[in-house]
């Protein structure tokens, strides 16, 4: 491996992560609510560690893909670590993990906060907050792709370890372009969601804080009841329609745009997505009716925004669904885990995953009957190949392992096990709340620095669908053979 | 298929199961507390309807591969039917779901009850509750293996349904004599546990009992607080040995009854097996130890009876386990979804299952810095194909989507979630105790008919490996074509 160009990389990205604080520092410096000095300090530092590493001297030009791994790994961990750093000159909290628990919860678009009370954090901290999300959602590394040319070599490498999915495509063969294709569509939808929260009534401010957290499926709010706190039927369907957008494949949303829709129509994970979607909603409306909601629209609304708020793990919440009976739960905690679609801003195992594996177990079934039958996997009416088959089920099993075992680090915490359970179930999955004691109406704030720091590295680690982090304690990585 | 075939073998094994009910009708007889003619009537009329299955013609005379599933799947269900008269008639329950659930529970080697008291039962019943668990435990098809020679032809299919594991090994060539050295080293322990029991001081005939429950790892006592309520040290390393014997694979035992002990030492599920329970009992020792219990010997008698009880599936309890801390409940709640052996008289889905599983993920994640690399899965330093391996991962997957769908179905019972999630982990894997209000001090009885039905055809499932009876509702088999 060659340290030089991974140092000169991160260097790049992390002026890069400087820059994208300016906004931030203006909505300080405009809102005078104190918190200027707090990014102006951040920008410095952060900016003066980015000029340094520039100063490494690489071997050679080119990124190999173990270079790739790590450029992504520990970019991750670094922007995470320094993106962190306003958090603490405004003295939001006053210790590091609190801090760093919450820039990993906004890069990972998990959205879960340690933080009793966000209406009186100051204006410029709501905004980095919520603008880690939308810097997360569609990748930190993809923007700085998109606008670095000089990321050309190995650039697939780490595209592909920040695209989730099981197969990321490229929308055109040069993927600066691929990134910044997708970039455009993402400022699109944002600034059409802006608009519309705006026009709704919502102030400008607010609008772009929830519009972050919508498109990047984070779930940070200006309130501490989040949209559930302005009781807007508008706002929701907005909110809605955008998450429901951001949990679908961009290519899907390229090729609309460009006037095929019958891309969108064909293709077979969008088509699980919204059979998954309108099963859940009909599921837990009937669930909800008379049962907690006496009208079957009031139980239908939120039925159909705490699903999609979930599915696409976005974490927003219109209600305290803690309080729901089981089988709701039960569903809300299912797409939790399985999440949005590949090549979308959302987390989770990803609907494809899920198709992938059902198809699998079909075929193993389909040969007690015909056991000397070679039946393929088809997607769409395509041959899915053996590799991807595999590659998706050992993703699924790792992805079980690094549960369990967050599961069992957390569980020391002494909480009860639906709120240990769901705790790592909303972080590794990155959607915010999970049940009981980490529900909506709560946050985790009262967990030990221990339980933080486990549930940030799974945020991270459920961002970049898990490899890029594990690869990086896994002993064969390190040696110097390869 | 050939449904007089079917229907004759079936009047074979319903015949047997009018036999095996002779040995509780004598006990009643001799015990004189009342079910001596519940226990007549159910036998003159299990005779009746096997005499009569016998009079089917069948078109020829061997077994193919669905119909030895039709055996199979229509047998269990039939034979744990007729299983449940004798609790019928003897006034036991007095709803049929009731009576079926505890037959269901007994054959499936489960141990749930739905009595809120069992110490009140007459001595046959008690008897025949337990036989169900010893009948259950190596298969009571197996059994007829064993002793009908008619059942010849497309016997291994029946074997292989009947056999826990993805790959079921035969002792010998010829199958009914693999059955009846089965059955013998199955007798042998039964006869060692019952004379240890009873030199220990356990009255014979609980003695018999809770042997019973512990060869076919069942879970059935003679009293409402399980093995607990004797306090006793010698019964408890007793019974924990012979669990650990039975959740380990009888090929093993076969062979380390001809002096090869080797084979014990160099068997990878074995060996896994072995450092799974240590590691378990380790970390819940530690996690008890000054926390339930002051005297670390104590918190290392209960975690390791609980840990053993639990990974081989029988269910018995020392102690409340309901209360133990988070850590410890969510190990055992793991080792009762992993469980015993292949070829082992446990329930769950196997050790070698899983070690199989983290191989294959080890694999796929190993291709990350090797991508070119074919790298074949070994197991003890052998080749497992591939098959095998898909069998295993599609194994896996089904068994979580019936997993989900049964934990659905049970929230409409309206528990809290973990009630209802382990209510379904313990059907499923055989175990018999969950958590919550489902616990080891608990029963079953306070659930709804349908949660009753729900839980014993998982019971019922989980024995048969899922497919044997999952294939009877696919509409692929009852096509004409095969």
């Amino acid at each position: 491996m060659d340290f030089g160009v991974i140092i000169k990389t991160l260097g790049k990205i992390i002026l890069f992560e400087a820059a994208a604080l300016l906004p931030s520092l203006f909505i300080a410096l405009y809102s005078g609510q104190g918190d200027f000095y707090a990014f102006l300090l951040s920008i410095i530092i952060i900016a003066a560690i980015g000029g340094l590493c520039l100063l490494s001297k690489p071997k050679k030009d080119a990124i190999n893909y173990k270079e790739g791994f790590a450029i992504v790994g520990f970019g991750w961990i670094l922007v995470t670590v320094l993106g962190a750093l306003p958090f603490i000159f405004a003295g939001t909290f006053n210790s590091f993990i609190d801090a760093f628990f919450e820039a990993a919860s906004g890069f990972s678009t998990t959205g879960a906060t340690v933080l009793n009370d966000v209406e009186v954090l100051p204006k410029g901290i709501l905004f980095w907050r919520s603008f880690t999300h939308w810097l997360g959602g569609m990748g930190i590394l993809v923007l700085a792709l998109a606008l670095l040319p000089a990321f050309k070599t190995g650039a697939l490498q780490i595209y592909k370890a920040e695209s989730p999915g099981p197969t990321p495509t490229k929308l055109v063969p040069r993927l600066g372009q691929t990134a910044q294709l997708l970039y455009g569509i993402y400022i699109l939808f944002t600034v059409v969601q802006v608009v519309l929260l705006f026009l709704a009534g919502m102030p400008l401010f607010e609008a772009c804080v929830h519009t972050f957290g919508t498109v990047g499926t984070g779930g940070f709010s200006t309130k501490n009841a989040s949209i559930g706190a302005y009781n807007n039927v508008v706002f929701e369907v907005i909110i809605f329609f955008f998450m429901l957008v951001s949990g679908t494949n961009f290519t899907l949303h390229y090729q609309a745009l460009h006037g095929n829709f019958k891309s969108l129509v064909k293709d077979s994970e969008f088509k699980f997505y919204i059979f998954v979607i309108t099963a859940s909603i009909t599921a837990i409306t009937l669930n909800l009716w008379n049962n907690i909601y006496i009208n079957i629209l009031e139980a239908l609304r939120h039925a159909s925004f705490q699903v999609v708020s979930m599915i696409t793990t976005t974490g927003y919440a219109t209600t305290n669904f803690d309080v729901w009976p089981s089988f709701s739960k039960i569903i809300l905690v299912i797409l939790m885990l399985i999440g949005g679609c590949s090549g979308s801003t959302a987390g989770g195992i990803k609907q494809i995953r899920m198709l992938l594996l059902f198809k699998y177990a079909k075929r193993e079934f389909s040969k007690l009957l015909h056991p000397k039958a070679v039946i393929p996997v088809r997607l769409g009416g395509k041959r899915v190949p053996e590799e991807t088959l595999s590659g998706v089920v050992s993703f699924f099993f790792i992805h079980l392992i690094i549960f369990l075992i967050a599961t069992l680090l957390i569980s020391f915490e002494g909480m009860d096990l639906v709120s240990t359970v769901t705790s790592v179930v909303t972080a590794l999955g990155n959607v915010g709340p999970g049940l009981g004691m980490v529900g909506p109406s709560t946050n985790f704030g009262h967990l030990s620095a221990f339980s933080k720091t486990i549930l940030s590295i799974c945020m991270i680690m459920g961002r970049l669908e898990i490899y890029s982090i594990l690869i990086l304690i896994s002993p064969g990585f390190w040696r110097r053979s390869y």
